[in-house]
């Protein structure tokens, strides 16, 4: 496995790949790496010649007050699971690699994909994603790029700019990886408390119990998010970021429950900020 | 040679000529083509195995009141010429094959480098120019891709966005084309009345007086614009949008002429806005 902190030999490399007619699987990541970045690598590497998995912790993503220089690192022990699951090549520039002194170039999705759910509580975090994302895949030239369901909202708003300024890859969405409680894979989950980590499985309880009501026939959104949030106010750490239900497509506001709609939370618990969410098809 | 109008097959012609390993030059054009187009041609003809020309008006580079509607089109003359200069294809797709209802990315490059000239006069312009370029690239896969130095300030920011998105690319400059009485060509040159046509010459006049005093040893920028502005005032029907000198490299002012500076003139006759400029080295 090679590991390139530098954007032109990692460049140079995909370029070579392509060049040898083998197709490239690009798994962007902010390292901290947990089961659901290794099931993104499986994906990869059962469907692309050659995987590159990036490491970067990104700071354009993260707002002031935000948990940039807390975010958790360990890039010697995510190179060892890389390794174990057959990586072809590491990227892992520092920021002053990624972005220079004058950068100024922004890729930006605008409308209501971006504006709401994490969008409105993290101001200019997802121009932040779509802007080292667009430079990650000139750099590694994947042909299929692997993002986690967990992030729906970021994979939506990816799919929308790749069709936009068509960049010459498809995007694949893995499905969440839990821990045997329900509870999403984090690498934010080394934040929480025991506790803590006990009440967080509100989120997938709350899910579920949400899918239950549209599985019972319940078609009304406000009630659906009512019961989310009176489930979630059982826990006493618990504060709500958000609770909603869009179309699944592209974030319109929904009615009526039907087609196919996204059930997205954003909880908090202490500073540690979680998301969860599911999609349900009616 | 090929003509494309839809972004799949000519994003699959691109695909096929880089699996022969074979080199692609791009020119995008706004069409209506004249001899400064065709050194464009001519240069990717002689560095690229395979040449691309684009032929796009692009809405979104147009502001409202500005001439997206009366911009001059001629696909089939375009083609002649082209098919005479030994293109290998022509990209010549309509606004709704770009531009999907609900589209909404954007690439920007921001700064005083889109912020300045053109891009005070014209807001958005270059928004529409990264865009539009950033989808051409991603469409047709170029090596290489060829921009004029009559729009330089357009140059320079495709330069710094290609530099700071990582596209796996280089930009080429092509110099200035000009009639023998030393009018820049463009393809807004056909709305000229003939007596307007006469008047337009004080542009690449007063960029000769401009580097004549340089050379005698003016280092005074203000001074050089109040020659330059004096000359084309002498035009009746001359109405100056700007006449500035700034650093060459990133628009930045300059208090002393010294190194590499543009002086950069834009014009209106008329209707008719023209842009000329001459980059000196001190």
């Amino acid at each position: 496995m090679q590991v390139f902190k530098h954007i032109n030999d990692m460049q140079a490399w995909s370029q070579a790949q392509k060049k040898q007619g083998l197709t490239i699987g690009l798994v962007p990541t902010m390292g901290y790496l947990h089961a659901g970045h290794l099931s993104l690598v499986q994906a990869a590497r059962e469907q692309c010649d050659r995987v590159i998995v990036s490491i970067f912790v990104n700071p354009t993503q993260f707002g002031a007050g935000e948990d940039f220089a807390d975010y958790p690192r360990d890039i010697e022990r995510d190179c060892e699971l890389l390794r174990q699951a057959q990586t072809d090549a590491v990227f892992a520039p520092d920021a002053r690699e990624m972005y220079a002194q004058d950068f100024n170039t922004w890729v930006e999705v605008k409308g209501e994909i971006t504006a709401k759910l994490c969008g409105a509580s993290r101001p200019n975090h997802f121009k932040g994603v779509t802007t080292v994302v667009s430079k990650l895949f000139n750099i590694c030239l994947p042909d299929r790029a692997f993002f986690g369901q967990k992030d729906v909202q970021q994979a939506m708003i990816i799919e929308k700019m790749v069709r936009e300024l068509n960049f010459p890859l498809s995007i694949v969405r893995v499905p969440i990886m839990r821990e045997a409680s329900g509870l999403a894979m984090s690498s934010r989950n080394v934040y929480l408390s025991s506790e803590q980590k006990e009440q967080a499985l509100v989120l997938s309880q709350s899910l579920q119990k949400a899918a239950q009501l549209i599985a019972a026939g319940e078609r009304n959104p406000a009630h659906i998010k009512g019961v989310i949030r009176d489930m979630i106010a059982q826990s006493p750490e618990a504060v709500i970021d958000y609770a909603e239900i869009y179309d699944a497509h592209g974030l319109s506001d929904v009615e009526v429950v039907q087609g196919s709609v996204l059930i997205a939370l954003a909880v908090k618990f202490g500073t540690t900020r979680l998301i969860d969410n599911l999609i349900v098809e009616v």
